[in-house]
């Protein structure tokens, strides 16, 4: 309460908690009384007693998620596909092209993945671009040309979905569910996403807080699907030299936070290819579960993200260096 | 180009960009090469050439939409809804409950809206809650009492469509289609949007650009419905007195790059109750065509957003003082 | 504390805040524990025992800034220079240059502001710029050429001081000193001004929270220096059309949490002229006590701010705008 | 120029661009027209130009710093302090306690960053707090202990010059001087910093683009001391989980635009010891030259930022994960 608030003010707060259930402790200092507010409604908005005559400040103290908190399950989740496990010893790496484009270049995209080491390919069968005038993905015969070059080479797929009308279809074709910035508090696809029986990877959006993500993922969880993956893919700042900064302290925040494995973006984290190794090197450091990342066989002619897209190359050596830093975490890659 | 950058690099850039349809101007300074290039694709991605070798930065001169520019319609946009029309002489007030809660506090909230003098009533009949666990909003049943309490005072309705398949049963019972903050890039919801012939109100997202919200526009016109009212809801900063930071610059931005009335939100631009009103009298004084507000008769018991919500009375000497403030700018509210 | 925090820590935390002399009061509930401390040190840095072991989180209650808090003088103060007024009924305009350039510049922009109606006149004698390469201002001589033309007009004069060593000259000249934004946080400056008697107006720099602003007003009034006139001048986001985002909101946070007058400028709020007139109307409406605006009789030929300065006629429609706005909230311009 | 800007238009904005000795390049298309001056002033502010009728957007293409830019360096400058190199192949630790609070203090520092096998020690003797009843340093007093507590154990001194009257003092007592975040852009500081032959390590402001880091390195730089540090300290978002996020890629980027070492500060970057073994891992793994790090031998009763100072046993732990690697990149630790 504030200093001078008056005794009908303070019991007119209490009387409002009180009726949303609460158990109420009072404690009167020098300067302020201080009310706590135990038990209450899950889903209780502090805002309203914030704006009541004499309060002061308000100030929550259980987090409004549980099943993606850390206590939930203590030890971390291991989220398992097939044989790919994501969360445990092993960083797990998804690499592909932005966009599925065409038989040829999804080949050559899973030979490079294969090659690297990686164990998922990644490729966009469904485009959400800012411009109504680009390039807007294959649709389901991206999803089959990716599945087909996956299942050659033994790879798992991931791919975006960006409407709850595109899960039967992702679903189909996909390992992993993926959720796009853009669309982290689209609730109807995230409750519609909560009814699927496979892993759903959540990409933080770009301008939401840590208990922002875990408040998505607690809507998926409260479906049913407690396969969770969350992804830090970058945040919007004042600084524009790279498309995104990158937070990533992020990750050991979330992995305290919450017991779903966590991975990194460095491709859209930066926006730019010369970037795009330092920052992954960085990811595995910081103790990422795994990584996501585009590679295309000639970025400077891809039909999106081309310019933080890695060459062949660049991949390959990439993938080297990460498996020198890993054991620092005692983790393989 | 980089000082120093070699006539090989110069040419692989005049080389990619006439592949896509560019002519290329080329002067040499002291320092630097810098390349022109006029006409090419309309979703050219400048950060393709951006990151080859040789190139120091790229610009793009013209803007990635046009049916949202200023210059597609120089004198202005006025859309009506019936006899109201947004964009003209008069400031257009929206006002309502953050939700449709019930029978009684729609027919309460429509009888302070009209009273007050505004023309349209708001509502949410779908709620897009950052919990799963909040109360997530009445429905079609909402949608109904709104139309009849709305009807019954000679008002108009605006109520926000959260997904594509929703939009049919909003068209029905709203006379403006609300587009949040969350889905101000939902693409796929944009451009089923398009394709309907109804004013719809585009939110800006919390960390959206003045050109982001633009693009937005665009997706919805190039499907066809020109009939698109832009609203400025405050975006996300470092400051966290209030829930967001309104940016009241963006209105007149907006009206100098764009053709469209622009709104404004003084009740999610700040999130409380207390600095509303004082944010919706600078809204009108820089110029804004309308605004959109939340009022409830009751805000300490509100289901939702109680704590942004006028009283009854704040609303109605909100309407009184901001009648004194319009004709400054030529105009009435 | 946290769920599962064993006894241990619950005791050693107690230890340690009552070893900084708090008082503890301990809740146990159902899930959590909660500990509050009474009394204690004023500077007591709460991130001590945010990070000790089984802590959740911590939070002050007590705002850490005294003498600028709106319980020091509930009233509100009205500082006094000569007969002009801050903080009163009369909305103060102070007006001018950038930088004083010359003689006749000088003058010329005293025409300009005492013709309009303003009572102060602003200009700087020692310029902050970015570049080392930048005109870096007069220094006194432009004091001398500042204080002459203000004199004839009967106008106040405000110039920054950038440094300690500098506010023995700039006390000679000026009526008020003026905190860059860059400076709000150059302690040793804050201390230095704490000592003279002479109201100083403080910046808000553009990182800096609401409570920062309060706490670095405090510095000032705790070296005995009671006339402190904060001022908003815009923060930074991702937002680039403007150079800053003017953070309207604000002021009437200000006016909440403080006694103290709180003016806008609009100039370096938005850092274009064209924004400038809109920018100080809804300043106006929105409740400031005094606006600090650039104007210039050639603001394309300007040794700095050219962009952001007004031409003459644009400053005098704009003044006759103001007081048209400022009845509305009871006051007059 | 806008599109329909008019030839009168388009001659203005030559005229001005000649007056500044530029030499106008003018390119018609169908839609625009583009001007391009090359030449002029090395300080011509763009934003006067940008503003005049019939301009559509002003782009400067050569950066407005020169000597810190890589060009002038191409091999990257290698700073020298006795036998430590900062910006060679082995990458430099500098560590100690925030403040330097009595002897028993700093010579128990002094032996955990010996043993840790770091080569500077780092503590302050002026305190920047932002409130101005916190503990604000010991002053000469302090450097005299910290630089007796170096001597014994053959380390280099680095610390804080908060004010350009203290550099004398600094200077007598320390190798490097370092600028804090606050000061970044303390101009009267940078120049008198120019004059001193002295390493100085300039951290980036909270709210700094790369860009302003590097004018500010130009500053001092220009005055003709060459040796400048550059420090990645963490920036202002909107999350506030962590006191500010660090932006890790701000290390790469620094260290393609400029030949300075660049240097990171996890401990200030996170606020949160939790978190900095983590961060700092990261740094390495991203590429910096060096880190900058607090560790006090009893953290929980430090008198200034304890919460982000490690614990002795933390450090040494450590130093030597940050060995496993620094071989990835090449380098050692």
């Amino acid at each position: 309460m504030q200093q001078g608030a008056t005794e009908a003010q303070i019991q007119k707060i209490i009387q409002r908690l009180v009726e949303d259930g609460f158990d109420v402790h009072k404690s009167t200092g020098v300067i302020h009384t201080v009310l706590g507010g135990v038990g209450g409604k899950d889903d209780f908005d502090t805002a309203v007693v914030a704006l009541m005559e004499g309060v002061k400040e308000v100030h929550r103290i259980l987090a409004p998620y549980k099943l993606a908190s850390r206590g939930f399950n203590p030890a971390g989740t291991v989220i398992k596909v097939g044989d790919v496990e994501i969360g445990g010893g092993k960083i797990v790496v998804m690499a592909g092209p932005c966009s599925v484009e065409n038989h040829d270049q999804i080949e050559r995209a899973a030979d490079i993945v294969a090659d690297g080491g990686a164990s998922i390919i990644r490729g966009g069968a469904f485009k959400p671009r800012s411009s109504p005038y680009s390039f807007q993905g294959l649709g389901e015969e991206g999803l089959i040309l990716m599945r087909n070059a996956a299942d050659r080479r033994g790879l798992k797929v991931i791919s975006e979905v960006m409407d709850a009308s595109q899960i039967g279809l992702l679903a189909a074709y996909s390992d992993i569910l993926q959720i796009g910035a853009r669309n982290m508090q689209n609730f109807n696809l995230l409750r519609e996403l909560g009814k699927l029986r496979k892993p759903v990877l959540l990409k933080r959006g770009i301008a939401a807080t840590i208990e922002e993500v875990l408040l998505s993922a607690e809507y998926i969880m409260s479906g049913g699907n407690y396969e969770v993956i969350l992804c830090e893919r970058g945040i919007r700042t004042f600084e524009t030299y790279t498309r995104n900064t990158m937070d990533l302290s992020a990750i050991p925040a979330l992995q305290k936070l919450s017991h779903l494995p966590v991975v990194a973006d460095p491709s859209h984290g930066t926006g730019r290819r010369d970037m795009v190794p330092a920052m992954a090197r960085a990811s595995v450091a910081v103790g990422c579960d795994g990584l996501l990342m585009e590679v295309h066989h000639d970025p400077d002619h891809a039909l999106s993200d081309g310019a933080q897209s890695l060459y062949p190359e660049q991949f390959s050596e990439l993938m080297k260096s990460l498996r020198l830093i890993a054991p620092a975490g005692g983790r393989t890659v």
